[in-house]
């Protein structure tokens, strides 16, 4: 009875050529790099360079002899070697959206708007493939190369444009999720019913109170189940010699997550 | 441009033989069962016969003539349809551990312990394999068949006893994220460092602060890095023709929830 | 160095007429009635009767011999004994008006709108002069009768109408605080200018963030300082033996609370 | 009906004597000071002196012309103008002490420890009659002062030394409300049943947990009624032309408070 009885499939979750495209993290210290197998990385401390068949674990040397660890990439390394477009989704509230809805192996998603892309490649990383559209052809190229940064180019699908321009050219019942972060959320929690399958959920993530009420409240028109807000608050705790207790210096308002499901 | 052009593959999301294992709902009105294809299901409206090839989106009809839909299995529907042994987590719960650890496919992780085996189905469906350990005997078995149900059978290994007392028999560094929701937690974070590959996650739940505080304590004396300890307060907004407010009614304290990284 | 060095007054906070007509609590037990004295009340255990010196810590004898306890009357327990028109506000909330606003003896408070009077009691209690407008006839009758149950009858006056009919025959600068708890609050709060003294505070009470949005638009536009609007959230700890955590059951929503001074 | 049917009492809300010690505030724009009738304030506009007789609303002039506003002194405005010696209870808090107790003209308070005054000058000028102890000398002589300067030197008793040595003198039963702020604080609650009257209220301020837990156990144990510990959560408001939502940056935690009563 050991760990190792389960197979050690994490160079390759896929085919052969597959896996060679996710990056790995070489890490020394405090310095760490997103790089990808058969890559170079360039360092202050000499030049990386990395085995296509580099695995977790291994321990690659600079050029100059200094020794980097090899790591997995993890979800939230993401929110470190992403560049940004603005400020993304925290950890805690991309985990309740894939609580909530359940995002699995197999699932199919259609996300807007993409903004750094990190709930994106998040939902990537749970098993889904991903429909995401971005209006700034900027922004979206970054978001583009966010994806191959975190190896999930094949499952994520980043269009430039707006999606609710682009609604009659989705295919009916064609998603499992639906996760939107725009302002015009609830023009697209109108098409819920018809872009989503059969149970399929509709999550929206919205600062203000006033649009969240208007995504409730088209969630409800167009006849969607089970649509509740919630409002997230968390505590960090302190704990030392005198004792415990919350921070004097707690998170602050995200936004409001909206659920709904198609049923 | 379309959705479809995601491949559907829900319904081979692995080999056929796998695809056929993993149970579906069949939905009419407030009706819901959870049957594997080619199975059998008795109802008040009749027998259901469900096809070896079944598809979400199909319709299905009892021997009598009642029409029931066919969808895919979705991570919030585990919790109306697990056999409980105790009180699950809930999914907003399930969702920060998943959040916060980046859960992914191809992730090893250690659980303790199963209960009724919701955390454990939930990060098998997000493509992670899992090694879950309960102590009563009765309880593992209903997780066993909890997995089943759940289509994760072949991604969840739940082993019966004590995971302190099997600590020797694990591997080294053979997982990426240890889940431990049991009274003895502290005991397995001192493991953590051995257990977990460098970057992986230990999250732990307790419900108490003073466990709480012996987990963080714990966690920080064998070396694990960025320990923290959050509490996680939800309101549900409620809107209505007189305004939007949090709910008189919010949801009460379900747990401490500890993180940390093996780096 | 004692106690008493403090002269106990508590009987003659007033003039002696004045304390005399201060009810006190008769307690036994569970039972527990509110009474002035020189009255006299009926129990399942025989009448009391109180004199009109009575003083907290005296016993009294029903005529068929059963003691009751003298105490004094405390703000809390008016939430017992006043007969209720509507929700009054709870405890925290009128401590935290109390508190924000500083009111101390030889306040003139502008409450509106009375219901059951508890905060207009509260704030009489702790030394201010207290004039409050009640809408419906019934409801203001049955302030009074509260009013005059806790003692306090002469130092609120309450008055049967709308506020805002009422505005042109209040006296400029005649107030030190104005309280609101009503759905027209920010049409006084438009008055506050005019009716505050310089340094006077305005606070609005409201259970909807659409009106609250509005109390604090208009508190700006007026030109008050400070204006400020809080959610309070409290939550119950609970102590057992198997550790210390928030109850799984909290206080809901109450209201949120605009506090603005006039500068 | 006006506003000045109630008798503007505020400038004679004593004696005639009283009332002159009760400092008023001179404010010209951000200049603000705390200055007693009969008395001279020096300003970098000219020197100020304030008429024995100087009343809420009037103007003075310094000898160089310029114009200051009198206003009467509010509690809120003592955090500004005590010295400190400690971080001072904030107006929430002590709100919640005063509503959760109902402090009100004629208590008898013992407060312990005093630290800057701030709760003890609020629960006098709300009525009580406070003797409060410090333990540190020096602070104890700062508190004095600090209540000399809110006006409420008569009604404040600040004593220099440890409560719990003094418990024998202090008269059995001579209490309606003990505020409890010291690291102490159970030993003191030890002592509630016999200091506090029947129906008098402890309220115990402890920032951790552990020693919150202290302090309920304790007044559990000595029979105390109705223990009950809260947490208090504020998040403010913010209203702009977006929208409406909680901050994101909320006020932290401050402590915990036990109310129990004596019955």
């Amino acid at each position: 009875m050991s760990g190792d009885d389960i197979e050690d499939d994490s160079e390759d979750a896929g085919t052969e050529g597959e896996s060679n495209r996710v990056p790995v993290l070489l890490v020394r210290g405090d310095r760490e790099y997103l790089v990808e197998p058969g890559g170079e990385q360039g360092t202050d401390l000499g030049v990386l360079e990395v085995p296509t068949d580099v695995q977790s674990g291994d321990t690659i040397e600079t050029h100059l002899g200094d020794e980097f660890q090899v790591r997995r990439l993890r979800g939230p390394d993401l929110f470190h070697h992403f560049e940004r477009t603005g400020a993304p989704m925290v950890p805690r509230d991309i985990g309740l959206v894939i609580g909530e809805t359940g995002i699995a192996g197999g699932d199919r998603v259609l996300d807007a708007g993409t903004g750094t892309g990190v709930l994106a490649a998040l939902l990537a990383r749970a098993g889904a493939e991903v429909v995401t559209y971005e209006q700034d052809a900027e922004f979206a190229d970054v978001a583009r190369e966010n994806m191959a940064l975190g190896g999930v180019a094949d499952a994520v699908d980043v269009r430039t444009g707006d999606v609710t321009d682009e609604v009659d050219a989705l295919e009916p019942s064609s998603f499992d999720v639906m996760t939107l972060d725009t302002a015009d959320a609830p023009a697209m929690v109108e098409h819920a019913p018809d872009l989503l399958v059969d149970g399929g959920f509709v999550a929206v993530y919205s600062p203000f109170i006033e649009s969240t009420r208007e995504v409730a409240r088209t969630a409800r028109e167009v006849g969607l189940a089970n649509v509740t807000t919630r409002e997230t608050i968390q505590r960090e705790m302190q704990f030392d010699d005198r004792g415990s207790r919350p921070t004097t210096a707690p998170v602050g308002h995200t936004g409001y997550l909206t659920i709904a499901r198609n049923e």
